[in-house]
């Protein structure tokens, strides 16, 4: 790392928080974040953030790839964002009611997202999903909900991915299909019958531990053709890619817009917000399920995604991020070649997967991302990762000059 | 009022932003801070707040009773709370991990709530209590949750108030019981048979427009003894009254203790943040439940919550909203007894409720609210309201002097 000093041992901090953690909280922490579930090396408590670079508390960089999986979309602590959510914390927050922000925030929303007629707001990717299919079904007045094997929708019973807890009745209405496969959903919607309220669906196939795919254009079409001689609603999950890919929500890459669309991550810049936005037929509907929490009204994560969204527009993020993810990805195509390793990179550039082709256990992508991490650039071997728009060339090739110690680790393995 | 103007009239900015939400939010606004709800006269966009001050955006000062229906409990915008806020977000919130302050937090709660061997945070109360009864089906590998009939424990279909996109499979597993009445629990544990995973319960009844009724030592006690013979585990909902009276945790009053607990609101004094906390036997299954959300390991409303908890218990901060509460409540009951009106106050003093004797649809409660808010005291007729540590006598005395339009308008009426 040329312009900083970057220290290749650890001062211990790290393991301490883990031991006090594993005392107080099971496991040592929840979810996703957790680093257990990630090659050795990798910290699990962070000093500080800039931009597209994170500090553990032991003083090692990193130039990032995760942006907080996904949340960071124009780097930490932008100017512009805190300044905005500054500026509405002096004013209020928590009230009785929300600021003129939120009619500020569900217009720009609404004037963004083709599709939407209306937008509600919430704090959780989880809590939009499930009022995505609460007010399908309550619009439908049916109950069976199509979802594509493997997909993440969120970590409550009725789609989380661990079924410690979870009754079979949670599921009872779920009807599975296969990501792409067009034969696969229409089998789903003959089982669904008369009692079809959605199909849902992610912006582009993101399950962990395989290739990513992005939607056909067909596959698409096909869903919107499906729900449309059914009467019932296509959901977008587009919690994980909204504002990455396009700011009217990833199915405009496709063309094909949805009834309900379920957004969070990237929208307030790692602000905690999230939105649903919907089309006219819904709107009454939404009207009747009740859906809020005790900090929905906040108005300054609202601020905040105002701010997101106008300067994402602005600098044309989903661009740069895509310029960006294709340097990384261009270089890690060399580097692979140079160091005589089959990779397979997949999903869009602006949230990329590299896989180690013959990779039995992910044995290749872990010793190359420790590798990297150890020489300062911080990937995941088996998520997709998250540019942001606070990545530059010079990170971009840092990242690079990192990795090549990584694709040497492969090498040396396989 | 003394030292502040009070402007009578609107400058018609609420009306204006009322509109425009119109067009863009089913039904202006959702869940429970929609105005509409509420007597003709309170407004729904607030411009500022500070202490127990609220401002509108037609410049109206309001001392304010619901405390954003909660959350506030230091009062808007408190000094430490926001400094360490600040503090932590020049560091950095939403990263690839946590910072130190969860350790700190998570020992904070552990160390001040008995029952609590170990906890998990996240952002909503629905939330928290959907991953109490998750953990509690996890650790006991059954399936049956008694619930109060009325009870408020979230806003997601297992427990939402509404049906509308319900369906029966959402709550198959729920039987019903009535809040402080031991033989309706009996029956319930023996319609659970062998399938009983858990007894959920809120800290006081507080269900919506009724009076509110503290849950009966002898009450609770059965509770926890059915739970230990059953090998069920015993949820108590703190997620409206936890740190408000009672900083070990609600039931600390009533000497019994819970295996799983919920809390919210009044956790950060407004910054969104959840807490389940649990006992040993449930740490194990509390790792096989998935739960988690992209902001849930945000440090902003972490290092908030740790300021917030330090500053209550420095100052007793349940004792000081008591103390204010029964001022509030002793000078409600002389003001009624003046204007010859027939008033039930409930609830514990800090979290209190007034209703009119023979108030068929709320009519006085109405009158008696929106006189009370014309002349700059903002309470609710049918919720319980909520005291903040930020009131002092003199905010309460104001708020007593507006309350003398509130009772003379039901004089009035009756």
């Amino acid at each position: 790392m040329p312009d900083s000093a970057y220290p290749v041992t650890t001062t211990g901090r790290d393991a301490a928080l883990r031991e006090r953690a594993r005392q107080v909280i099971p496991g040592g922490l929840w979810g996703h974040l957790n680093a257990a579930n990630l090659p050795s090396g990798y910290p699990q408590y962070y000093a500080r953030a800039k931009g597209c670079r994170l500090w553990d508390v032991d003083g090692r960089e990193f130039v990032d790839f995760m942006s907080s999986w996904g949340p960071i979309v124009l780097g930490h602590h932008h100017p512009l964002v805190e300044e905005a959510a500054r500026r509405q914390a002096e004013l209020g927050d928590c009230m009785n009611g929300p600021g003129p922000v939120l009619v500020e925030l569900a217009e720009r929303l609404v004037g963004t997202i083709p599709h939407a007629d209306w937008c509600l707001l919430a704090k959780n990717g989880t809590d939009a999903t499930t009022a995505c299919v609460t007010i399908a079904r309550a619009g439908t007045g049916r109950r069976k909900v199509l979802v594509a094997r493997g997909s993440y929708h969120g970590a409550v019973p009725w789609c989380s991915p661990s079924i410690a807890g979870v009754t079979a009745e949670d599921r009872a209405h779920l009807i599975f299909y296969d990501y792409n496969d067009i034969a696969s959903v229409e089998a789903a919607v003959a089982k669904a019958g008369d009692d079809l309220a959605a199909i849902l669906v992610t912006a582009f196939r993101h399950d962990m531990a395989r290739a990513l795919e992005l939607p056909d254009v067909a596959f698409a079409r096909s869903l919107r053709a499906l729900c449309d001689h059914a009467g019932a609603a296509l959901i977008v999950d587009d919690v994980r890619a909204g504002f990455r890919l396009d700011m009217g929500g990833s199915w405009e890459t496709v063309g094909v817009r949805p009834d309900l669309a379920a957004y969070s991550k990237a929208i307030a810049n790692g602000h905690p917000l999230a939105a649903v936005t919907g089309a006219e037929w819904l709107r009454q509907p939404a009207t009747k399920v009740y859906t809020t929490g005790s900090f929905w009204c906040g108005a300054v994560p609202m601020a905040a995604a105002v701010a997101t969204l106008d300067e994402l527009r602005r600098i044309d993020g989903p661009a740069r991020m895509k310029a960006m993810g294709e340097r990384l990805r261009a270089g890690w195509a060399a580097g692979a070649a140079r160091h005589g390793v089959a990779v397979r990179q997949t999903g869009p550039a602006q949230m990329p997967l590299m896989l180690f082709e013959g990779d039995v256990g992910f044995r290749l992508g872990d010793a190359f991302c420790a590798a990297a991490l150890a020489a300062g650039a911080y990937f995941h071997p088996r998520h997709n990762m998250f540019l942001n728009c606070a990545h530059t060339e010079s990170d971009v090739d840092r990242a690079l000059q990192a990795s090549d110690a990584g694709f040497a680790a492969v090498a040396r393995l396989g």
